[in-house]
């Protein structure tokens, strides 16, 4: 059950969380996106086939003007060169100016130094959500020395204390990426399940969740949604289209193109299949 | 029916456009591509799958040299970091100087101000197709203010007197992609139909095309077809392609696989299904 | 049969190889990638089909550190922008300096100024591998003037004598794809069959290959298997999956899904069948 005491519309069954992907395929938010060069085209069509517009605008003096009039923007640290570095932080300030939701997904943090020292910063900024595996949470929050590439090493559970500990401080919803995720609001918690393992065989599966995420944190704004509501409903739809490519792969290179068949096409009983707590 | 007086090889049937098909096939032209971070992988096989060669070749210092002894060039806007618009230039000057037939693609132009400013100078180095949905087309043309990211918000039809005085400034033959497309060049006008709503739901269905376009451009010169011509036919093949795909697809995810089998498979009764007015 | 006497890991059979594809499996070498922008994606899901942990770390700062700590380091030189070359020195020295194997893929290699001088200064810091098709490797021995973009032109055998040089100079194993491939240590020889035509209509599936080769490498180590041997076994490995995937393809869009999924669940029987001399 979610532990949760301020939240106004958080779904008490999935029934919310097809409801807000109706609301993202109604709307067609607006996706800026400043992400790695690996999942770039999957990120995309990550978006495409659930219902969103993505466009990826990072270079400076573009990458500001666009997020200001975005419906959101996605910052993904992956391979996060000088010039990217440069226009995620213009995005991103202009994003908080003109009040544009955006999400952080803080890439392989830790050691590595450049996207490190940027994703404190911006962590800073205000973002909505951030989104991570459980060691980029707990690297990101300061309490652990970060993860081994972007493979995590350690489970979402023990990545819980960080989680809350970098929602009080900067004021965004964290979520968790795992087995089970944890999505963190404060002292508010909930937990999807679902999904598949193959999602670990694929890359890009935790970066394009990200950029979703920012898609129906938009989505969920048109309907009264707020951010960890829309989070949360965001984790259960990418399970649930996880769960329905599963079923039909026959490895990894099919996995992949089906869940993009899948979040096209799957309805508010796919969703409802996906556990929430 | 196609409205044209100058053109002396248009295809009054879509066996030309089979023809063509043929030509690149058995040509194999070397297409040298300066294009966006995220439809590189999805635009290399597509012109593989056709039967062109793709070569991404986008620093300065390799990428004049390079487009001077390729078939042919193309140059997309989509993600254009600082190296990359130098390299863009520099590719455009040689590839005039050596007479190498190239395309300009000006995604998202209109208030993006990098973009626009190297799209609105390459349009005066007398590119030999210029490909764009709608508001792209009319930004171009200066009668717009352009689209909401890569996303076409105006029809192919409101773009016309647009396409075609930006034909008449540049000589540019002009595609208008959309649900049927637009080629203009001059006065003269072609449309395709056929195709699938699909491909708006997939990442880099008109970056793709733009590439190939380069592609059936140097194949037609090996057969004595125009510009226009072969541009017609690309857009033909393209359609087939993806009604094909669209035959077999559960969704976006299947439907760019299908894509990609169908371009490597067509023959010309399939391209033959096509309507070209 | 391998002409080689300095070997002791050889697999006299492709058993070695099946082997080599366990070790890969049970021990997931970490795989860091500096590659091009066209083949990031399939590079990485390639890598994650068969059991390795790619991470594509290619800035300055980064690249050096990342490569140290990594099991394995891939170059790819195929679209080398200016701090992609900084960090690919940098991860180059940093790799050599801490015993990190590293595999050199001189992408086009020939008259391309900036990819040639960096391939020639990178084959002298002790790549363990360098991989390429026929005109690369005889660009690299400094024997040719090099391919048509990435295309091979000059077949297997006639790159042959090349390799050995390049091999004798350098100190590497150096892998020359193409129908049938040859791997090449000083004076030994091996030859992998095999494989599948489709592999040429797909982008990325040499880029891929060295990947693995990196990843091989590594899992070699674990079980004191040779580069040599290890090169030889993921040449194998790759080519099963190949077949494995051309029996169910329908044209290059699925056969690059069905590869990802091959590689996900081929087993000893699967790679018995490819033959190695």
């Amino acid at each position: 059950m979610m532990r949760c005491t301020h939240q106004t519309a958080v779904p008490s069954a999935s029934t919310g969380s097809a409801a807000l992907l109706e609301a993202l395929r109604s709307t067609g938010p607006l996706v800026a996106c400043i992400t790695n060069s690996v999942v770039t085209n999957f990120t995309a069509n990550v978006l495409l086939a659930a219902g969103a517009v993505p466009a990826m605008v990072d270079i400076t003096g573009e990458a500001g003007p666009f997020a200001a009039v975005a419906s959101a923007l996605l910052i993904n640290l992956g391979t996060p060169q000088p010039e990217q570095r440069a226009a995620a932080a213009e995005a991103c300030s202009a994003a908080r100016a003109a009040g544009v939701p955006w999400v952080l997904d803080p890439v392989a943090v830790g050691t590595l130094v450049h996207r490190t020292e940027l994703a404190q910063r911006l962590a800073e900024e205000r973002p909505t959500v951030i989104r991570g595996n459980a060691s980029e949470i707990i690297a990101l929050a300061g309490s652990g020395a970060g993860g081994r590439g972007v493979e995590t090493a350690d489970a979402v559970d023990a990545a819980l204390d960080a989680a809350r500990a970098l929602s009080t401080r900067t004021g965004a919803v964290v979520a968790v990426s795992g087995p089970a995720d944890a999505i963190v609001d404060g002292e508010c918690l909930a937990r999807v399940g679902g999904g598949s393992p193959l999602l670990t065989r694929v890359t890009g599966g935790g970066c394009a969740l990200g950029a979703l995420v920012a898609g129906f944190v938009a989505a969920g704004r048109s309907v009264g949604a707020d951010a960890f509501t829309a989070t949360v409903a965001c984790h259960a739809v990418y399970s649930a289209a996880a769960e329905l490519a599963a079923e039909t792969a026959s490895g990894p290179g099919s996995f992949q193109v089906a869940v993009l068949d899948a979040l096209y096409s799957l309805d508010a009983d796919d969703v409802a299949r996906i556990p929430v707590s």
